[in-house]
């Protein structure tokens, strides 16, 4: 089939920015009030479809990733001047993903897929193209990862068909776990995720162990714990590496599954030294979130830090790069979990982080049935966002429409930048 | 004493450029054309003393850490929407930096003290608190930098003389060394510095080994291999593990000290490999200059990845986060060199590079004499710029000032842009 043929003919960068600190959700132990937001990048073409990208910060500097994207789109690849204020990290790194994404976007639209579904029908060869190699061949070389993506072929089409019923990713959720939460919502949001179907529940922590103990309290008293049920904790990295092996010494009794994020992202050898110390309560290491690039998500893997790899796809540059980290941890056999990991690499499954605010704003959202994803099947990277919302939260705003304006966001902020 | 009382009232940013791609000063095998660029932040007072702190880039964006320094301004340590696009890395840590600094630069005129005499006249308690422990307390302590700082106060009297007369920071030189030079251009250099006085000498390599050993020939030829001069080569990241210990082993029989930046800054455990490597060879690694913050360097410095430690005070947080990580190296007997880590801290004489161009823009340029920095005496940090070199340089600047509009840099800039 011969594919119709565009032109990319400009761009356009939003900055967009929900207030969810008004009501404290997204709270957490570094992060007290955070406005999710996103910086988004919209190519224009010569035809009728647009490519949509868009990387994700939590309020304050979307702006300055924004001005990055602009400049990301005039110099994609490895810009010398670009890279020294990266390289490949931080806000540029932001930027590039949020540009390549969009790209991704467009040619998945083009071909009228979704985008898991052409890298799942990719070939090895194919697959391993899309991948920068410089920093990580003494993990992985293309002709390995060639090997091994034909390898889990077998059962592929089996797995394909799991993933058209979305039974690929079972999802988690944080709903009820946010550190800003009372006593009575977190015990209802936690009733309420248990009865539609959820089994894994996370909880921040990192304010204080007596407050900790509680709120573990509360959520094994809740959830139980025989009924299979599945507890892990997150600390967002507000500990030092003794402090984070002290501190969930005296969180054991509540048994999770794992502490995510106890330390700085780029501490590889404090996480191997956190997990080495939890291993024998029980309690494994997660991290990922923060990761800047594949060169610490290698370092992660195959120095043994991790038992989970928990990868944001708006903080890598793109589909590419987390493509990259999924092949290194399917090696290392560290889990992680979307539905092109299950499909295509991986073959395993594992629960992926769900966060059901703000979900409204999206043309084709994310949604969960019987605690598993719903695999996305419109064309493209299912971020386009709606206009309206655009229009609505778009920072700094246009004077009495952006919810910037209001008294009560002009109260939290002013509070804040005194 | 009791100090004037100053009050803050406002900062200034300002975007300066040099056009050092014209003549491709700075290139090397990762940055082809770099334009020298400072994201400058002044700190204005009611008083006639201004704080001045610069970052240091190489062009294309600077205009976003700028931006970033107005937000780093406002929202100085650890902002969590801001901590986001970081976090301690990248444009938001770039400007940091300047603010810090700038801080300091204000606080040492107010003092009447160079900064470097700031730090070395505090007591080992005062020097502690102005370091911030999070994520390092697994290698130092508090209290083991006390008693660190406390131990190098013997024979402080003497080297606080020796940096006085200008014995404190042997200086090293690139200025032959730069990949985009020819060979006359390399040989003239060569001969210049080695009269004045150096005795250390490092060329850029990393575009092919053929050309690299023909490069580091010229070298040796000017420079020989037995009256005690040393050579140093420089990859600026371009390579992965494998690809630096094969290439490095070609480049053996020129005895290079070290080979900097061999790979990714962000690859501690590749770093280690290729000094594992390159040790039979009587290679050493060396890096620091891309590295984001002490936590890289503290994995660095503990795993013996590095024989040489070399700190961008400019890339860091500021005064501050270098301290940190200059007792960390002295701990882990790693050197590094400056004039306060030679006062107050390792109390040991390695070698600072100098770059020489772009001086004559400052009011208190760095100087060097017998082959040593010459000690900075004036109070400050030593980084005002002349106002005359930021109106001229200022990007975009204003219409016919800047050098943003000549034939030559127009060339250049649509030829990269395109």
């Amino acid at each position: 089939m011969a594919l119709p043929e565009i032109r990319l003919t400009g761009w356009a960068t939003r900055d967009v920015r929900f207030p969810t600190s008004l009501d404290k959700t997204g709270s957490d132990a570094m992060n007290a009030a955070g406005d999710y937001s996103a910086a988004y990048c919209i190519l224009e073409t010569d035809s009728s479809v647009q490519g949509h990208g868009m990387t994700f910060t939590i309020g304050r500097g979307n702006d300055i990733v924004c001005r990055a994207i602009d400049h990301t789109w005039r110099h994609l690849v490895n810009d010398s001047q670009l890279r020294w204020i990266g390289p490949e990290k931080g806000v540029i790194h932001l930027a590039l993903g949020a540009v390549v994404n969009a790209i991704w976007d467009l040619w998945a639209k083009v071909l009228g897929k979704p985008v898991w579904r052409v890298v799942a029908d990719m070939s090895p060869e194919e697959f391993v193209r899309c991948i920068d190699f410089r920093y990580i061949t003494d993990a992985i070389t293309p002709e390995e990862a060639i090997d091994l993506l034909r390898a889990s072929e077998e059962g592929k089409a089996q797995r394909l068909e799991d993933a058209l019923n979305s039974r690929a990713v079972p999802a988690y959720t944080t709903s009820a776990g946010w550190l800003g939460y009372g006593e009575e919502k977190m015990k209802d949001l936690l009733r309420e995720t248990l009865n539609s179907g959820y089994k894994h529940f996370k909880v921040k922590v990192g304010g204080s162990v007596e407050e900790d103990r509680r709120r573990l309290g509360i959520a094994r008293e809740i959830i139980g714990f025989d009924q299979g049920n599945v507890l892990m904790v997150d600390a967002n990295q507000v500990w030092s590496v003794p402090e984070a092996i002290e501190y969930m010494a005296q969180l054991a009794d509540f048994k999770p599954w794992f502490i995510e994020e106890p330390t700085s992202p780029d501490d590889i050898a404090g996480h191997r030294a956190v997990r080495d110390a939890l291993r024998p309560y029980g309690i494994g290491v997660a991290t990922g979130e923060m990761c800047q690039n594949r060169v610490i998500f290698k370092q992660l893997i195959v120095s043994g830090a991790i038992d989970v790899c928990q990868i944001d796809a708006c903080r890598l540059g793109g589909v590419n790069e987390v493509l990259a980290v999924l092949l290194m941890a399917k090696k290392f056999g560290v889990p992680h979990l979307s539905t092109i990991d299950y499909v295509a690499v991986s073959g395993k499954l594992s629960v992926l982080e769900f966060v059901d605010h703000l979900h409204e704003h999206f043309l084709h959202p994310a949604l969960i049935k019987d605690g598993y994803y719903q695999t996305p099947m419109d064309p493209g990277y299912s971020v386009e966002m709606k206009t309206e919302s655009m229009d609505r939260y778009e920072y700094p705003g246009a004077a009495g429409v952006s919810w910037w304006t209001t008294d009560e966001a002009r109260i939290i902020l002013d509070g804040e930048k005194l």
